[in-house]
């Protein structure tokens, strides 16, 4: 496996950890483009949104249900923050293993991108 | 009911709908900020990702879901898009029924706010 995520996940590259279960694993962002930046990952190596089987949907309201958890541990969850799933080119999406950044600690500008 | 949201789910306010079922809603954004820009919203008046109870986890689930649907619908799967959901004042929010913005179209400035 040559995907840096799958390394992180499987402790072959540290990463600064912050929240893990037995389906995710979330840690902070190393180029963080706000105060608080975190991705939260599948342990399981899905390339993109695109590759989320329907019987996967669940594992993706997980996901982004801990985003909102973690949301509320670092701090952010009242005075807001944004959740972002970015999926292939166009997107922005610089890793090939699914992954949802939680942005906040800051006011995030209303760009979208 | 004062929610723009909830008046458009029940056609009191019109809208350029792409999909309906029976938990979801899914229309363009009148300002759009890329060629693609829908917003995807449950029918429940749910205020934000805050507000959303563990026992909806599927619920968020399915709208990212219909999110990666629509992708495809729209034409937007392969080149890429970016799936976006604002939380509170930090984050942008600026409906306060939950919604999660679809992205694409264009390359999507990797800023993510």
């Amino acid at each position: 496996m040559d995907c840096i995520f799958c390394k992180i996940i499987a402790g072959q590259i540290p990463s600064d950890v912050v929240y893990k279960d037995d389906k995710v694993i979330a840690f902070r962002d190393i180029s963080p483009m706000a105060p608080v930046h975190l991705l939260i990952v599948p342990r399981q190596h899905i390339v993109s949104l695109n590759d989320v089987a329907e019987a996967q949907v669940t594992l993706v309201g997980h996901i982004v249900h801990v985003a909102k958890l973690l949301a509320k541990q670092q701090g952010i969850a009242e005075k807001g923050y944004r959740v972002v799933i970015n999926c292939g080119r166009d997107g922005g999406q610089a890793v090939q293993h699914l992954h949802v950044h939680l942005l906040g600690g800051r006011e995030l500008v209303n760009g979208l991108g």
